[in-house]
């Protein structure tokens, strides 16, 4: 992973995503599914084992049926 | 580039980046330069040429002294 990767910056971004995403009564899983990713992906996502693109994060937004800056208020 | 990647989204993040950017007196290239990337990545950035992971988009924010999530309200 890069160096400009920030795990703090990024788990607490994984920490929002899971927040959103149990309040839906969704599985990462399911998560995973609806923004067409592979099936680890949500999990790597929360866990900050991974950068994440905009265009995911879009999708991410969509599918918890909240605006994308919000995926970034913490 | 990816079915994924929306362009009017992504076009929207480009302006505002640009509009703050131009607000603090940088040029793309200083900005470029701040967050330790090529030379034409603010530009292609700001023009939706390509997609852009949540660490830049954290290394911007942090260049154009907001919160991560102001680079998304548009």
């Amino acid at each position: 992973m890069s160096k400009k990767f920030d795990k703090v910056f990024h788990k607490k971004f994984g920490q929002r995503v899971r927040f959103l995403r149990k309040e839906r009564g969704m599985t990462q899983e399911q998560l995973s599914f609806e923004i067409d990713a592979d099936n680890s992906y949500i999990a790597n996502i929360e866990n900050a084992h991974r950068d994440i693109p905009l265009s995911r994060i879009r999708m991410i937004a969509k599918a918890l049926n909240v605006e994308p800056y919000e995926l970034l208020k913490f």
